[in-house]
């Protein structure tokens, strides 16, 4: 099993990437190709639209690879995606994408596309407290499609993605299509007031009204409100799920964290 | 000329209406009723949804009322949008209504509904510094058509809107028709980062990409970004336009300050 890593959007931490190696030598049962485009830098981003974009399809094309591992969120990978998803080989279509947060753009087009798209931890997530359980978790499923790593109480279909990553790609042509699929969401560093402004869009949507239901992640770090909002975000969910009768799941194993689950959009 | 005052987001400090009513009282051309509204204060709001929405309801009904003032922006407007507008009277496409920042949403739905939105100053402005002058150049426009007040380029039909709040109700039922339309933006206390995925999504609308074109405002209080952004806004605006094939039409007088000039969606 041979995992590429790429960071489509901000360059990963090289310490980051030494304690992923360190892993994946101890467990013998993988190679991990961290791409030197990893930690470029130009501004916010790990290099220049060209240079994330090359290297993504370079990897995407690469038949010797079995599987794409995102690098970290941050912000950027939307910038790239529509040229990333033109005209994908077979090789791109028959491995695994694995990531979360800003990665969400690329798996929704992916997912769109026919591509094996999955929610998971990312190599960023080694500097984390507890990060070594995040990176086997995520290598198991990528690794030995090991079940334990899976949000425990999916319904698949199903999809994960980032709350505002996700009303964010609405309505561009990466937006896949949500009929009869299970959605799990999650946010970290939003005011509850934004949580309640996205849910609005989020849930105004046609095609995010046809799914089975909506589960809650953690909404992490949420910045202070003054005043209060005067609500909390399971609330603030149902409250809009309720409006738009969209079944409320309850909440889901996800989130900004090291305890963050796999969620396969195909299995 | 006679105005009403009411809170659909957030509460109006009393001294700001305080400050308006002396400058209203001033000028001797129009009379101003402040809604008690305007006061309430639950959690986030001005009040529960059901209050700030019969009070938007009593004062678009009223017959004697010419304009309707929204006291501020904040959040919230949009919770109660779609029963605002639902069934409205006569009395209510007649009269004019101006705001701007959160009360977007309800000038997208009144302007989409056929009546009379403006963007401009608001009530809370009056403790600005300089607010003064932005209370008399709304009041100009509402009680003589003052064309002094308004953005000095404008080539009708024009629209104007906060970034961040015309992202939001893209493919809500608030959505206005765009084609051939001059949209002007600006924003406040957004990172830069959040600024470049807004124009992505706003950009990736078909309906969007039927402006005539696209002239920025203001970008104010931009959080510091760790590292640098690598852009600024004019270079981030400029690039998605070009993107997606919408004419740049350069910069825009408005504004979340003072300074924020008048823009009527229908002249």
């Amino acid at each position: 099993m041979r995992i590429a890593v790429v960071a489509p959007s901000c360059p990963l931490k090289r310490e980051a990437a030494e304690r992923v190696q360190g892993i994946v030598a101890g467990r013998g049962d993988c190679e991990l190709l961290v791409h030197p485009q990893c930690f470029l830098s130009e501004g916010h981003f790990a290099g220049p639209d060209k240079a994330r974009l090359a290297a993504l399809r370079e990897v995407m094309a690469d038949e010797t690879i079995d599987a794409v591992w995102f690098a970290r969120g941050g912000y950027g990978s939307n910038r790239i995606a529509e040229a990333a998803l033109s005209d994908m080989p077979a090789a791109a279509l028959a491995k695994q994408y694995m990531g979360y947060s800003d990665a969400g753009f690329l798996l929704a087009g992916l997912h769109k596309a026919g591509g094996r798209a999955t929610w998971g931890p990312m190599p960023q997530d080694a500097v984390r407290q507890n990060g070594d359980a995040a990176i086997n978790r995520a290598l198991d499923w990528l690794v030995k499609a090991d079940r334990s790593s899976l949000e425990p109480d999916l319904r698949p279909p199903a999809m994960a993605f980032n709350l505002t990553v996700l009303n964010n790609l609405l309505g561009t042509s990466l937006e896949p299509d949500f009929a009869g699929v299970e959605l799990l969401i999650e946010d970290v560093s939003e005011h509850l007031y934004r949580i309640d402004r996205t849910m609005f869009h989020l849930t105004a949507s046609a095609n995010i009204r046809r799914v089975s239901r909506i589960r809650l992640g953690r909404i992490a770090d949420v910045p202070e409100n003054d005043p209060e909002f005067g609500s909390d975000e399971v609330a603030i969910v149902e409250d809009w799920c309720h409006r738009s009768g969209i079944p409320y799941g309850g909440r889901a194993d996800i989130g900004h964290d090291a305890e963050n689950r796999v969620v396969p959009f195909r299995i």
